[in-house]
């Protein structure tokens, strides 16, 4: 094989990672003029919608329902919540010309998420208590104009994929229950489908989404030390039902604000984390829910044997094609290249027959994350395989690549000797003054990530942050050396 | 029940349409300052979703893949194809300011299509013979500025969803296949899965797709005697491939510019006409193939009879669930009411469950379009049902509220007389002088629509050309009464 066929090693994280995307046609950059806009071929697309059917599974399950809104909105929506609107008033791309090159009266604008249209909505829609909880959702691209320098394959882009879960309540402790729902269900979608390891945390108040009451983040770990966001709960408390008006009458006949919550899975991002985490040197490794091929036959070909090679192959897919996605190589290069390119390709499963398996009438199934072999029967074939599908998250986590790497400081210089080690989430006795902010993010582009959220049978939001005030008692904040430490807190480099 | 309940009777279709779509939450107008974008509160969304799928599912059995690209694209794009971007420039909303209100270089438009973005990323995937046929769809949703006084829920629309498969072959031959093969996915859909009548025909010259060598068009029938375009195929020839370099390498190692073709299905179009089509004066009727309920089941209580109706109505609930959409209304209401509200939603079938039903352990199966009871055993019921629901496409085609009425006309005043009819479409000799299109267009408001296509066993494009042609032979053109007729050509009003 020649040597431009290697990937560069995924120590050389940002080489790897836009090149492994390009060769295994996830996102396709080469489109003229326009930076920041990506083409996904077939099999990215077909990897995203299988990552979106995850979550769009959990939230049906769990009473939401889908709703379709504009991609474009009248800039006049983003006004009414002022704060929301100066959150995203830089980000925004804005069309000001219509048909026939004539100014608009009104400006648009590309949304840069769906709070203010839906919520628009939601204003007529929300008239009585047996009208809610109202739990919807909506599938679809967003925008925003990130600085070209910022640019990233999935992780920061112009317009990216995302899901966004809306629901009214009728009260603060309903609102409470549903953000307990939402992470949940990235619980079930990242960790048990998909295998990723992330941090839950609750972000400091000055970092919360312009609007909310508080604002919960879900952190993974980049090769690099850095950290991604890749979804976010919201609980917005009455702030937008007073802005836009969504008012329910209760059983009194009494008209009162609604509670809301809403819910964001960044599709892109994530699916940019898992390129991340679980790839190696080899290329890509898919955990099986989102592969767009779960199993490929590999045919090992050897003289006289052929013919039967070739008919065992065709009734290993014949059987294995009524339960799984699987695609038989019946190509002219050889083994050895086959095994290399679908691996490049992060096939979860390969399926070996030579002429050993055609004799024992077995098969030989090879993990590529470990390449584990394991020699299955040719009768117990579906079963087996779905065992290893099922425990592949599992095993994929324990296995992972990239680790989530915590560790805490206690002095200045320790948060400096932690950073350099590539550490992702570094906890520290934190005073949250201003000052301190700002000479983490100068001097170490560090930033502040918030405390960790029901890791030990906590039941709310409140009892994390209180756990976090009492861990830092009588502590002094370790970044100004004078103002006591208002509580524990991570911090951590971020894309 | 109060008359405010009525819907406008359906011969007054506007207020009907508009009414109906409301009222069964379809579409949601009330976007402030945002005429022509609407929300799809989730029984439309369900509904798209459903009609989507459709397609999806055809077109991956015939071997194309998803891709995703770009909403925004840069202008530049539209530029390459000239002939293509006056065909829409008048069209296109423009993106001129981006991050901090800077002003753009090079300006973005929201794509009103995809060909030009899509054909950018096919010069690079295609390379040789062995790339091709190049397969790929993307589902998404496009934008038209189109001017105010047009806009119409579902049809007219200036965001509107749909579906566009875009194929590379390596020869006229098999482009011309391939639109064969576009015209059955939408045969498949349109007549076998939902029921709708329509008229395939080859648009005139003058009225095909900018950079096409020949456009064919789906048009159905509406209520007010117009018709209405759902969707498109367009033979694009080496047009496309010479503006975007979209070249593969064939057997002999020469380089050649491949044949394009594209197909659009226009998913809110089609929900529009299915609306229009089948609906009545009660309100909507879905086809059950995209009904978010199939079947709803109505208990109607009696005396003494109560808890064994509810026991006998859970059962057949869970039994139906198995292979149904089903939703059982156990609400407070009289089963008159349930009735005409289900009625109004369309929900294809009603299951009724009283006393009489308990006793003969049957249940009573009543269709939304006719009415039609149907009696059936318990023990029958999900292989009866699935019967029922196999033949209603073709049933409600049979019995269409609004037929496709097509005539033909020896002359001018026979036209006025027809278009008085509501005949959707004329058939007339026709000269193809630019004044007479003008003629029509400006007295009577009437569009020339094509000649039908694949009517009687022809086999290209051309044949049917050649038939129209043919049929013309000696006759006159009606609308100038001098020059020769060059073809017989279906006129009709158009949405």
């Amino acid at each position: 094989m020649s040597n431009d066929l290697k990937l560069p090693p995924k120590s050389d994280f940002s080489n790897w990672y836009t090149e492994v995307l390009f060769r295994t046609a996830i996102v396709d950059k080469r489109i003229t003029d326009s930076r920041g806009f990506y083409g996904y071929p077939p099999y990215g697309a077909q990897i995203l919608s299988l990552l979106e059917d995850l979550f769009i599974s959990e939230l049906k399950n769990t009473g939401h329902f889908p709703i379709r809104t504009p991609t474009v909105i009248p800039e006049t929506l983003l006004e009414i919540e002022k704060e929301h609107a100066e959150g995203f008033a830089p980000e925004v791309w804005t069309i000001t010309h219509g048909r026939d090159n004539k100014e608009l009266n009104i400006k648009k604008v590309l949304r840069p998420t769906g709070e203010t249209i839906i919520y628009s909505l939601f204003s007529y829609w929300v008239r009585s208590h047996a009208d809610l909880p109202l739990k919807i959702f909506e599938v679809r691209s967003v925008f925003r104009a990130e600085p070209n320098k910022a640019v990233f394959p999935l992780m920061r882009t112009h317009e990216f994929y995302w899901i966004e879960a809306h629901d009214v309540q009728e009260n603060l402790s309903q609102a409470n229950k549903q953000v307990s729902e939402d992470i949940e269900i990235f619980e079930e979608v990242i960790r048990n489908k998909v295998g990723l390891p992330f941090k839950r945390l609750k972000r400091p108040e000055w970092d919360k989404f312009a609007g909310a009451i508080y604002t919960c983040a879900y952190d993974v770990p980049l090769p690099d030390g850095k950290v991604l966001q890749i979804g976010t709960t919201h609980n917005l408390g009455q702030n937008f039902s007073k802005a836009f008006d969504i008012k329910y009458e209760d059983d009194d006949g009494e008209l009162k604000y609604a509670y809301q919550t809403c819910f964001g899975p960044g599709i892109s991002r994530i699916l940019g984390a898992i390129v991340s985490i679980h790839g190696d040197d080899n290329g890509l490794i898919l955990p099986p829910a989102i592969a767009p091929i779960q199993i490929v036959i590999i045919p090992i070909p050897k003289k006289d044997w052929d013919k039967k090679i070739t008919e065992f192959a065709e009734k290993t897919f014949a059987l294995l094609e009524e339960k799984f996605r699987v695609y038989l190589d019946n190509s002219e290069v050889t083994p050895g290249r086959k095994f290399y390119e679908w691996e490049e390709k992060g096939v979860p499963l390969r399926v070996e027959i030579g002429s050993r398996e055609v004799e024992a009438n077995k098969i030989m199934l090879v993990k590529r994350f470990n390449r584990e072999k394991i020699k299955i029967d040719f009768e117990d074939m579906n079963e087996k395989i779905q065992e290893v599908i099922d425990h592949y998250p599992e095993e994929l986590l324990n296995n992972v690549n990239v680790e989530l790497k915590i560790d805490s400081a206690v002095s200045y210089d320790e948060i400096i000797e932690l950073v350099e080690k590539n550490t992702h989430l570094i906890e520290i006795p934190f005073c949250d003054n201003d000052d301190c902010v700002e000479f983490l993010k100068d001097e170490l582009n560090v930033k502040v990530r918030g405390v960790p959220l029901f890791e030990h049978g906590e039941t709310s939001v409140q009892e994390c942050e209180d756990i976090a005030t009492k861990r830092a008692k009588d502590k002094t904040c370790i970044i100004c050396n004078e103002r006591k430490a208002k509580r524990m807190i991570y911090i951590a480099r971020q894309y």
